[in-house]
């Protein structure tokens, strides 16, 4: 059965496990959302997916929200991912709680509102406190990198796949990987796992479709 | 042995994880962690954490961060708060990253700049930024509660335990549980378990103490 995941290109957080879906070789297919002309807002979305949000993943019978739901569904299936041992398990929780509280929470409202919203409706100095909290989380993630290839053991893990979420667009909203040379190094070791493909060819959707 | 809990009163993310842990009865010490006075900022404490955050827990050899996963590692040590079978499980997940993601994430700075920072200091338009958005979490946690007494199942798990991380208290940031009828049930069902302490009597540290 095709596991389908309702996402758009411009989803960092459906990219976190659309990569993994891709990367492990699960038959999957994307469903497009139009979130930019408030399709999470309607009645009907709001069935699938009381929380308003993308992704959703349907597999089955089974309907999961939440990307780090998803990502530990992909590893129960697949045993790939989620770490080797109870060690490996829990530093991979923690970097998926962490990227959820300090990183992808406030990456994605600060790329929206730096570049999808017009710019007499951006709040600046939100976006500003923004950057400021994001830069504090930058400064954790490439400490944590120096002499490390993965966040987590010695490959891939889902704490790769949930960082990574808002890191490679190329639209600006204050993150320069050339500021943060360990966060680039390992971009580009994900980046050349077989079968790894940007967010805005993984998911259909991207920015030029409203221009 | 006594599983240590480095924590302040005011620190709702520590609460998250200091609940269970009296809940379950498990043998348990807060440890005092002066952030008001920058003991997370100390090279001392970034050895603890590097992530240079509270809550820390200490269980024997086990040095663990993120009070997500704190509340799984009670729940492997206990058999309780996790869920009672997949579906129950992954539902609990799903509430953990959503509040991490939407609602402690954004409660926790939207409390400390409206009343821990001098006003003079305080990023009012970003505050507002995060109440509004927090509105949106509170919807979604009221719709959610409708007809139930607990977020997952027929009993408390560390779902509710999430959530309700910083909705007791009393500094005012924007949360008025009389708007939300279902949140403030459920939250007197939570503080009508068996040994349920506020925050401020569960752990060290109080703004009076700073007055």
């Amino acid at each position: 059965m095709t596991i389908k995941l309702y996402c758009f290109g411009e989803s960092g957080n459906a990219y976190k496990a659309a990569l993994p879906l891709e990367l492990s070789g699960l038959d999957w297919e994307p469903v497009f959302v139009d979130f930019f002309h408030g399709e999470t807002r309607t009645e009907a979305f709001r069935q699938i997916n009381p929380m308003g949000e993308v992704p959703v993943m349907i597999d089955g019978d089974l309907t999961l929200t939440q990307s780090g739901v998803m990502q530990m569904h992909i590893t129960e299936k697949t045993g790939r991912f989620g770490g080797r041992d109870a060690d490996e398990v829990r530093q991979v929780l923690r970097w998926m709680f962490w990227d959820n509280h300090k990183l992808s929470s406030l990456a994605g409202p600060a790329r929206f509102m730096a570049n999808f919203l017009p710019e007499e409706k951006r709040p600046q100095e939100a976006v500003g406190w923004l950057q400021g909290r994001l830069n504090s989380a930058y400064k954790v993630l490439d400490a944590h990198l120096e002499g490390r290839d993965w966040i987590v053991g010695d490959g891939p893990t889902n704490a790769d796949f949930c960082c990574c979420g808002y890191l490679y667009y190329p639209e600006p909203f204050g993150f320069d990987r050339a500021e943060w040379p360990n966060i680039d190094r390992w971009l580009d070791g994900l980046a050349a796992l077989p079968g790894w493909k940007h967010p805005y060819d993984l998911m259909p959707g991207h920015p030029s479709d409203r221009a």
